[in-house]
């Protein structure tokens, strides 16, 4: 599908919103090819379709009440028809997420969505992840999750806010470390682990993708279903 | 060992506070076997024992402050020299913790420490787990958990206040869902299982202890090691 713009992010996000139909209640992921999703399904409730969104964080709640998209929670509607979310690596239909420090509650609304289709432009696509893996932790564990990474081939960097002085800290009130394992070889292992792991609240590792709509350069959208 | 108080937990948390020695550090666990255990240090600190303590709660480190134990943190003191604790049931050196809403901070000082110490009176001791296994939940996730425990074999109660309107809310701002499993024949594949869950911060089964001491009605105290 070719597009009037040549923005790959607003290309895919945009065509992604319309997997969208009538009545369907939407997780709403964070970031920014998700923020073009999410104007698109804004664009669509203005022009009549009736929807239902779950945001993902502070940034997408925002977002979607500024563009008109009415809100639920999962508290209301536990099953979701669809997730739309995006992604920092996307290898073999595992995601890497976390780089806007949401992943936690990304994760959750994921887990409660029938499909989980991901949205990025193809720089994120890889054929082996190797990103850094975002982990919320619980402040006070910061010490033993070091080790517990360390012990597990890793090593960590709390990651430090910008606009805010000292670390980052999440939607969900804890630290962000980014720990680095290198090359991925064997992400399903290291998902278990990490979720062993004493003081991890949530790994950035996603398994289960089921839909990827990646953009490309030229303005058409490949679309890899699981 | 006899002692002249007959009340087990007393007897218990006394003793096991003579497991401490010369400048170790010290996970104070919480919950009412324990708080002797606390108690007795701070009269050894006032006799001249020189020792630091790492509180799991905000009432451990009270109790702690106002018996003139000093304290540190895992930032300081990553590697701890022993943690005692007390737990809702033990078997076969597994226990179920979280009654008092505590277990994510406990398991993160059991997790740092080289020797955890459990301190129950005889009713906590069982053949068979069968207690309702605490979970820390973020509140966003709530039905999801649900979910994952009903597929999981078990049914979940939201934990409600009792001097606090609407559910507790632990000492990490989230919700406490007590999972009820019937007996649990197999704790460490309930333990992997539970870890995997999204939207779960820590649940109550701890697979580590070392040592268990055991206060009798008798006034005896029996001890476990591994």
């Amino acid at each position: 599908m070719k597009n009037s713009t040549h923005n790959p992010k607003e290309v895919t996000g945009r065509q992604a919103a319309q997997l969208v139909k009538e009545n369907m209640v939407v997780g709403l992921g964070t970031g920014s090819t998700t923020a073009y999703a999410i104007k698109e399904l804004g664009r669509r409730v203005a022009e009549g379709l009736k929807m239902l969104g779950v945001p993902t964080s502070y940034q997408s709640a925002f977002l979607a009440a500024g563009n008109g998209i009415p809100l639920t929670t999962l508290d209301e509607h536990p099953m979701l028809d669809i997730d739309i979310d995006g992604a920092d690596q996307v290898a073999n239909f595992v995601a890497i997420k976390g780089g806007g420090a949401a992943h936690t509650r990304e994760k959750i609304v994921a887990r409660s969505a029938r499909k989980f289709v991901v949205v990025v432009d193809e720089s994120k696509m890889s054929a082996l992840l190797n990103h850094t893996v975002p982990l919320e932790v619980i402040p006070f564990a910061r010490k033993l999750v070091e080790k517990e990474v360390e012990e597990l081939g890793g090593t960590t960097e709390v990651r430090m806010g910008v606009s805010k002085d000292g670390p980052v800290i999440s939607d969900n009130g804890n630290f962000i470390l980014d720990a680095d394992f290198g090359a991925i070889h064997d992400p399903a292992s290291l998902d278990i682990a990490l979720s062993q792991c004493t003081g991890i609240v949530e790994h950035g590792i996603f398994m289960n993708l089921d839909v990827v709509y990646i953009g490309k350069k030229d303005g058409t959208v490949e679309i890899m279903e699981m």
